[in-house]
């Protein structure tokens, strides 16, 4: 057994996420290489402090390139806003740490390129954290579509839709800004969806996009945060996208209909989607994250039917480690299994993924549906 | 009481449909106009006679120009192919009956323009039977939407998908021909999710999309129709779409995103859609007609969530007439509730809806996609 | 093909419904025997003179021992309320007439027995119009009971619940008086779960339950009716169940569970079953009553799930002849599948199914329901 | 901020879910007692060894005894199988410890008061843990019940269904054996539908039930656990119920009906109940523990309908403190919420809920199910 020694920069709702994961790894998949929380980084000394004190980290600092340079730091995982990840990771990548980093990789292609080649020049693991591919239901569709079961895929259709800034008084944080956040639902969740695509159908080739932003001012923030988000009695203009649509090929000759948006009611975290194959069909549903729908067109005739399958067996991936079928997990796991994926990697000097490269295929179609929104044409995903 | 001469022009799924319709409209709708079976016309003696008595009509005739000029009818309803919609259309109108009309209108927007000018030459009454309007469900949403329950819409996304013809052995049957059907998918079931778009949230203008045809041979068919449908060992080649998605704006600021497919194994009927409001949402599945799923944002936080309404109370649009709460409906009710609410419109001399004008409204959508599908760019839908 | 001619008792709620199977029938099963609908009876001259227009009979009569006895009636239906059923029967089977009666077959076991007997004697078909195993999804779990793909049965959960009788200002209709109705939930709801039952599972041989009347005193009715009803000023005693529910032993040794209640909000036509064996479980509920659930617990470790099967396809029972996969029937549609399979028997000389026997059997559960709900004791079924 | 010992007893199924509690509680809630996971008590040192790296404890210890008196010990855990908490919860007792014991508080009626007996003794806190009552949705739909929204409830139905058992093969672990266990399903999961019953309907004050066991021979477990049970070629008899149902009235005046089996195929852990009352029902379904059903029956005619409420706002009990709404959390939590909850009335010293009074009144509605399926009699619940 051997201690890795981690620094977390961001301390909100991602750095939350990802403690929760160093943390519980090993309590419930045991292993070689056990997480150290070391030192979690912010700008707000206060609010970092008793982030520190609330997730378990040893120590807190205030300047993230101190952070990235120090000896004894082993992995350096980037939770911030989108527009912190280029020269953070360009940071730690020059100190040969490896990296861990949310999503999107930059806020542009262009920024996502020059980090992927700054760790690989360096050497180091790197990971994108898409962590929905570590839902069991996902990496067990995964299974199902790459041993065949489905058959040649005809139609993907994904939809990521949520509602939290539908109130036009809902102020104008963060990421409702695009020098912070690059794009709006598109890079926020439709990246997500994209992720889906791309991971179980493989790459797109190919998108049209239309983006709309519907309440075009907004109260300036006060108080960032999802929940906690005030505004004050100014407005300020909103620089991104409220909704994103587009229409895709995918290299396997299947087509892809994809939708994001913050502007759907009654859909709180609605990452859906439902890929139909010559031998059968999947749906999934983020918000019943322990279900895949599965549907086998070799049935018998009169049997057919879409098939709602628990994925919390034993012989599912991951979920076998922490409880009994039909005891479900949530949110929070997925982020434990894509840390236990990366341990592992590290361990066996392995590339995790998704890694960069997968993080500059997503950020390719973002950048190829933006142009095409601004086009008003066919554009070519070029990574 | 006063009865009606009805000519049926078209036997097999369609006017199976259309016979029940005005067989059962006055047991459960009573009302002044009482339709009389009077004449069922297509090409085939035997198979016409057999449906004939099987659907309770008086006569057949396999002439139907003959039958479009008889005195003794009242209303000519056309329930052909869509290649045949335009000469019987225009030959009814000129012996000035009243029409009833299957959908697509004409199997081009040039067919659809001239069959308008003749109806409206004519001076008679002139339906489309988008059946699916009369869904109680539906006719329920229009309700709700008229009335701004919903507040500003934002956000479309309407799916038919359908999986009878996967199998590639599945023969060419009329409706995979061009010169029959105009278009596959598109025209078939994306014409009736463009008609619940643009009933409930008003006019397209400007859409683009991309069409797909999977399989592209199939065996010659030697025997029609769906269930029954037969290949022989020639091949011949597919001419229309199997798979067509689009992208749109609605007049109302709204934005669209559609499928329309064939090849969505499981899917045997799906006809759905969810739309986004500033007040609240809708969601719908022609599988589960006689439910819709309501969401209401203005309700307490905490106690938001679709709910599911049974629409079968005597509330309800037409379905009172029918059975206790409950008690559902199935498919073949929407054409009698269509043929109702032409009989009504007949009686007090106003004309129906959706009728040619909606009929071009939706033609005009599929001729927009068609056309932006081979120029790949955004198309304005013009009437 | 020969015409039967039909005289029917009854012409409210059940009256439209068998009206409508008669007519509906051979337009969509063709058949030698053809029903004619010759003649309606009821008591109040007025509406019935209504309904035989409006449904389609050719004459009416008021007096019902009358029209039992008319030389040129083949087949006598009973479809008024249960103290009725008794007097109706014998005389229709004095008469040697066929026999479709309503459910429940009397309002006592004790009727139902000479019923039995009157109809044996007479050497007549009967038929007892537990109309819902003739809904298709019914008929196909049928299919996969009787061939084993259950394996052996455990568990039985039947609950058939409704609210519409909740408000405590509705009034005292006939359902709710004993006089006429025997009992309230346990025979007007409770008898279909049991028929359920017992046609999948076999014969319960023993049964303990409870009943209770929650609302017991309700205003005097003034207007009969499901939708209908009124009250007056007045108020008259309850003297029916609104709830019963009983725990059951089958003769296969499995054991069942069974609620009715008409004081379950937000359940309108709630009849719903789930059954489970070692090899298999089924669910199904009457308000997606084109839908069957179907567990196989011999699929591999990890695909194992319900899947909804839409039984709307051409290899079901019935639903064949109706329209495409996925083109939903409806309630009414059960009456014509019983009208079918009654004449069906009827020409090639066969008892149908469910008959009296089947009604005795029922009736017996509902007799032993009643009486351990007054003895507070487990009691025998006794047929 | 202070420490507070933990001693846990138990390191398996239950060990594991409760250490995980004590170790996540305070990254979610802050508050002023932390819990220090002192020492894991179990029977075979090395797999305790191998527990207390995993779930975080300090130290280890092989006798129960030397543990509950351990000076430095505050709170000792009880997650043992049931035949072994009444000595366990008494020693503790005697040692002034506070208690958290696993369900069911004993193996029999009489060993239960006599624990309570001891606690009230000693004057320790104590707590039972039922944590489904911490559910978030369950704690929502106690509030919504106890503000009267439902108003006066007529009708409960409560079904723990599980399949784990169903292979004859399956071995006779110690929850097969009434001398471990006590009963089989009944007090396994048939206790959890009872208390969801109690907490949110008030007390049950008799009871009828029927007790099956349908593999009454199995192989001899050579390996305990649930997923990893193994047997050998020697057979044993099955003491305890594979299923056990009843009926029950409550003390409100509702009926009560009740499933609880281990033999229901593809229900793997489907704790559901469906509550109605004169203005609104709830439906709930562990497998899916973040929705909740909402219907309210005084909403406008035709509005009516079950509403599928996501229990993962910031206004919800307990979740804020986890993540946004619609992300959802799963089995874990819900001890975690228990701990919370027992460490807040250890601070302000509240006797928690729910304690071993409430455990009694459990306890005795098993008692009253199990004498009634001996005697086949309708039985008070005599706490």
């Amino acid at each position: 057994m051997a201690e890795v020694n981690i620094a977390l920069i961001g301390y909100k709702f991602m750095g939350k996420a990802h403690s929760n994961a160093f943390r519980q790894v090993r309590r419930f998949f045991p292993g070689k290489l056990v997480p150290r929380l070391k030192v979690i980084c912010g700008r707000d000394r206060a609010g970092l402090k008793a982030a520190a004190q609330q997730f378990g980290w040893e120590e807190i600092e205030t300047d993230w390139e101190k952070v990235v340079r120090r000896k004894d730091i082993d992995i350096v995982d980037v939770s911030t806003p989108g527009h912190l990840h280029h020269s953070m990771v360009l940071a730690a990548a020059r100190a040969k740490k490896h990296i861990i980093c949310e999503k999107p990789l930059g806020n542009t292609l262009k920024e996502a390129r020059e980090m992927l080649a700054a760790v690989k020049r360096a050497g180091v693991l790197h990971m994108l954290m898409f962590n929905y591919r570590r839902i069991p239901a996902i990496a067990y569709a995964r299974k199902l579509m790459r041993s065949g079961k489905l058959g040649k895929i005809y139609h993907w259709h994904g939809a990521y839709l949520q509602d939290w800034i539908m109130d036009p008084e809902f102020p104008l944080v963060w990421r409702l800004d695009k020098k912070f956040a690059g794009t709006g639902a598109l890079g926020d969740i439709g990246a997500h969806a994209i992720d889906f695509a791309q991971y179980l159908n493989g790459n797109i080739t190919e998108v049209i996009g239309h983006s709309t932003t519907f309440i075009k001012r907004r109260p300036v923030a006060t108080r960032q945060g999802r929940l906690k988000a005030k505004g004050g009695p100014e407005k300020g203009k909103v620089t991104v996208d409220d909704d994103t649509n587009f229409l895709a090929r995918f290299r396997n000759g299947s087509v892809g209909v994809f939708e994001s948006s913050r502007f759907c009611g009654g859909r709180r975290n609605y990452n859906t989607f439902q890929v139909y194959g010559s031998k059968g069909s999947l749906a999934f549903n983020l918000e019943r994250l322990n279900e895949l729908e599965i549907y086998n067109s070799e049935e018998p005739a009169g049997e057919q039917g879409f098939k709602t399958v628990s994925v919390t067996e034993a012989v599912h991936p991951y979920v076998g480690n922490w409880w009994p079928p039909g005891h479900i997990i949530g949110y929070e796991h997925t982020f434990v299994h894509a840390v236990k994926d990366f341990l592992d990697c590290l361990d066996k000097g392995r590339m995790p993924r998704p890694n960069f490269e997968d993080g500059i295929q997503n950020q390719a179609v973002l950048d190829a549906v933006e142009r095409s929104a601004a086009s008003r044409r066919w554009t070519e995903v070029t990574v």
